[in-house]
């Protein structure tokens, strides 16, 4: 199964060695007659001038050939015109892949089966399917794949040491398809190692990550670096030595800086162990208070990796005001394609027009690269929803071009991957941009979050973080609902500049879909457009559970190919009770405080 | 560890084959000069008449004889007169203790350490821990151990046929305690024989299961019978042939009844997959719907097993109608002593006072026996709270003898326990007599139950169960809270003799701690003591937490030895934990429901 490369009826040969023998292949394979013209100083960019005698002249660094050639290959495959001279280049240096993958062969928050890397403890992969899903990243146009999970627990923190071997013949295996290997790492390996400390600023520790790099690197000279995810959730780092996240990044950096390798530190750290009761501390505020302070002082080879919202991956969160605010430090963006809060890959959730919203209010040039929690693994379809694969590859070409058009991707890869007639491809184009909203709907009302089932994140429980240790919470009461984060609230938005702050601050002008995240209301609050709030969740979750009604049969009419239109059936269907609990026990909930009852006169069950 | 027989210091020996050379042995042991007459027709029964010559005539059947012997021991320990004739025969045949334990060594609801009867697949124990043991329940007067859980999961299924001779070997051990043992059996085991049904009317079932009987006895003479779950929480039963409970029941007691075998049929059969939105459904009702219309239809070998409450051992529930309206049935009551609902052992809570309100509603003769799940469990101390013993105890004389006095059966305990100086035992047995109003007072208010957390049962969560699947709601809203169980609500207080309807029926008349239980009311609801409702739960959430306080402090006080002064130190400090998230996160549910604020100005936390 090649996903979207499905009418790419040849397999890749597993002995090709670089990007342009493997773009050579494709194009041959593909019956594309072209002249390759290798200029390294271009590296992943490409121009592609189409020659009188219909050969194309492909000009790029090694990778931007190989991306040339899946343009030109998937541009044929869409009926694309190609014609006409075109030239590309990536905005962002490093498009990178997170997957939670453990070395046990679960994922963390994977909803698409077991690993494709690791099984009981060891790495463990079927070569075809790296062979396929190295095409399918570099076809998207992405370049880094992190295969080990952030949580890096054992044998996975002796990844370095004891499995660089199969570390290695991973790395050559997506070589050439322009893909380069990251790992996490454990930011308390040289405990393990006969040194007494992990203190960033001790030169034991120095030299022991000098060391490691430089045997790592031996075995794979062009590994991206280092991810690492500390003092948070339980995780090792800097903190126990009373040092400072500089501190840490940048002693990694410069072990990892002969080599050309990044140190991508994630910015994920705030108190995971809230008492409900305390209403000083707001966990949004987190990432800010850890990191803004320390502007400037990384290293080079450093990269915050930031999520995208101060939270954690909710369906409707503002941009992070730490990819606003660190103007000195390298940033990278971090999304999530798992659907661990956006419904678990049974739900639909097509995400590009969320991130498109996030780019709205993000300057591109803020960040220097993207990372996306990976959503595939090793169900036949890689994805679990075969319609999840949307966000793999559109997630491919926004991490290149932040400016590429919603509609445009999603239709580009719904006609690449089914090939539908123009109106069944509309369609389904259609309801896969609209299914983000409807998810929103009846989930989680106006960016209130949180509502959900504790740790499994999946389906309704309107109080279930309420009591919890987690910092996130609603207290909805018989009055009003939501957190002040204003000024004059928690102060969470002071940490934005003064355009940001002006258009969310006053809740008679903030938008809608995020007045919950940032302001607490009373149910008779006024809308913009005259409803009552109370009345306005009960219209979105009434008109969530309608629209999913609506997908389902809009999908029911489609005729996707089997084994996907089986396993969309039973997906729809599961949609379809969870769409419907959610709406009710939302509505209950809201009702049961506010007394309110439905304007139009529909059930709310008591 | 002897636990109440501490002060035994010698062990029994293993070569005893029979309850008289068994009391024999403890009598020498203990010093007491005694004549055993054996009376057959006595059985558990005796009669001690001290001679003038100091020497003790003990009269009953063989158990009867041990029995005797233990009420001499014990009453020497506690230091009471033994110099007046006194008589004892039991009220209830059968004091059966039922261990929910799998083969695998775990053991469902169980918070004291592992399995002391399985391991790994296999019957697995330690000799001497079942002589303590053994011991440990005669010195109660409890006479049946059923060893395996009524979920009978593989291997368990198989317990009869693979592992009869190590049950046999168990059934040894426990004789001469006068214990025998009972099997919880699977319904379906004749499809695991080459048999197409498990149908209770077909021959080939009821001649599957006579020589399966035939078979056990013959290995194991005294077995007490079989304990079933059947048609409850997805285990299978007579429902899916269309055969009534009385149907299958009678099938196995006819199988049964040439061994002098009974068959235990437990009653907790509801539907588990209840919709939240069903009002029609209640569940408290589903036990009498089951089984009450079958009243005179069950074989003389069968016994129904009933828990004490329509729910499922909340902290307070009414009596079950079942208990009260089966007149033509032999019943048993089933209590926990596994605290699923009460504290996990961690939190203290003492079931005596309970109990006794149990009897308070239920007329002794309703019943012929009494059945309690397992506290116990691998931990060095059995019980893992040490302060849970008791209720293993006194379980014990309550059911020799309903109308055992609370205060004077725990203080027994306690004497026989600790030997503390008279006013250190009056502390400690005030405590443990208050525990269970203590809980009480901090979990769900005045029989609401349920407020706890999912699947865990253990700290407050209280939405946890109200959207869920499980027939449990209180459908709290902002003016009001419970559900209308009278007449004109779901009617299950129709299932009710007329005497204890009219008790229950009127919510100015209702006692207090039934109210929310029966009936649903407004948060201004006057109690009888002229608090409001709202009031009163904030009243009895702040007391409960002072109480656990005050609790700790006495604890502080008493001479504990080790290990177990370091046990309930911890322990204590879990509950105060427990008792403080219970008090606050109650409180600020009622709170933003209501809006009330609380009259004495307390904390509740917005």
């Amino acid at each position: 199964m090649n996903l979207w490369l499905n009418r790419l009826t040849h397999d890749v040969p597993a002995d090709l060695k670089d990007p342009v023998q493997l773009a050579c292949f494709e194009l041959d394979s593909a019956g594309i007659s072209a002249e390759l013209k290798e200029d390294a100083s271009m590296g992943d960019a490409y121009r592609i001038d189409p020659q009188q005698n219909g050969v194309f002249l492909l000009t790029g660094g090694k990778t931007g050939l190989l991306y040339a050639a899946y343009r030109l290959i998937t541009a044929r495959l869409c009926g694309e015109r190609t014609d006409v001279p075109l030239s590309s280049a990536p905005k962002y240096a490093l498009r990178m892949i997170n997957c939670w993958d453990n070395m046990d062969g679960s994922v963390e928050r994977g909803y698409a089966g077991r690993s494709l890397f690791f099984d009981n403890g060891r790495i463990a992969y079927d070569p075809e399917r790296m062979l396929t899903l190295g095409r399918l990243l570099a076809s998207a146009g992405l370049n880094v794949l992190c295969v080990n999970n952030v949580n890096v627990h054992d044998p996975a923190q002796r990844l370095l040491e004891d499995f660089l071997p199969d570390l290695a013949s991973l790395a050559d295996l997506f070589r050439p398809f322009g893909v380069r290997l990251m790992v996490s790492v454990d930011f308390s390996s040289p405990l393990r190692h006969g040194i007494p400390t992990a203190d960033p600023l001790d030169d034991r520790v120095r030299n022991w990550w000098r060391d490691t790099a430089a045997h790592v690197y031996a075995a794979i000279p062009d590994l991206a670096g280092f991810l690492v995810k500390a003092d948070s959730e339980g995780r090792p780092g800097p903190f126990s030595y009373g040092r400072s996240h500089a501190d840490g990044a940048n002693m990694l950096a410069d072990a990892l800086k002969p080599w050309g390798g990044y140190v991508v530190w994630r910015c994920f750290v705030y108190n995971c162990r809230q008492d409900w009761r305390d209403t000083k501390t707001d966990r949004p505020k987190a990432a800010w208070e850890h990191y803004a302070h320390l502007d400037g002082e990384f290293a080079g080879n450093v990269i915050l990796q930031v999520k995208h919202g101060p939270f954690d991956f909710q369906v409707r969160e503002p941009l992070s005001p730490l990819l606003l605010g660190m103007k000195k430090t390298l940033l990278a963006m971090e999304l999530q394609l798992a659907q661990e809060y956006t419904g678990h890959q049974i739900d639909l959730y097509t995400m590009m027009p969320m991130w498109k919203e996030l780019f709205e209010e993000l300057p591109a040039d803020n960040i220097m690269s993207v990372a996306a929690v990976a959503n595939f693994g090793n169900d036949e379809n890689y994805t679990g929803h075969p319609l999840a694969a949307v966000n793999l590859y559109t997630y491919g070409l926004l991490a290149w071009d932040p400016e590429t058009d919603a509609e445009g991707a999603v239709a580009r890869w719904a006609r690449l991957t089914y090939g539908f007639a123009a109106d069944q491809e509309q369609a389904l184009v259609s309801l896969l941009l609209s299914s983000r909203r409807t998810y929103e709907k009846y989930t989680a009302p106006l960016g209130i979050g949180w509502m959900i089932t504790p740790h499994d994140h999946y389906g309704p429980n309107p109080s279930g973080y309420e009591y919890d240790l987690w910092g996130t919470y609603h207290k909805a009461d018989r009055n009003a609902v939501g957190i002040d984060r204003t000024h004059d609230g928690t102060g969470y938005l002071d940490q934005y500049p003064e355009d940001f702050r002006w258009k969310y601050a006053d809740p008679e002008t903030c938008p809608d879909l995020y007045l919950l995240f940032y302001h607490r209301l009373p149910y008779g609050f006024r809308m913009k457009d005259g409803r009552t709030l109370i009345q306005r969740i009960y219209d979105d979750h009434f008109e969530g559970y309608d629209e999913t009604v609506a997908m389902a049969s809009v999908l029911g009419t489609l005729p996707f190919p089997e084994p996907d239109a089986a396993v969309i059936r039973e997906r729809i269907d599961r949609q379809l009770y969870n769409a419907r609990e959610w709406r009710d026990i939302i509505n209950t909930f809201f009702h049961r405080l506010s007394g309110v009852p439905d304007a139009h006169g529909r059930t709310i069950y008591d």
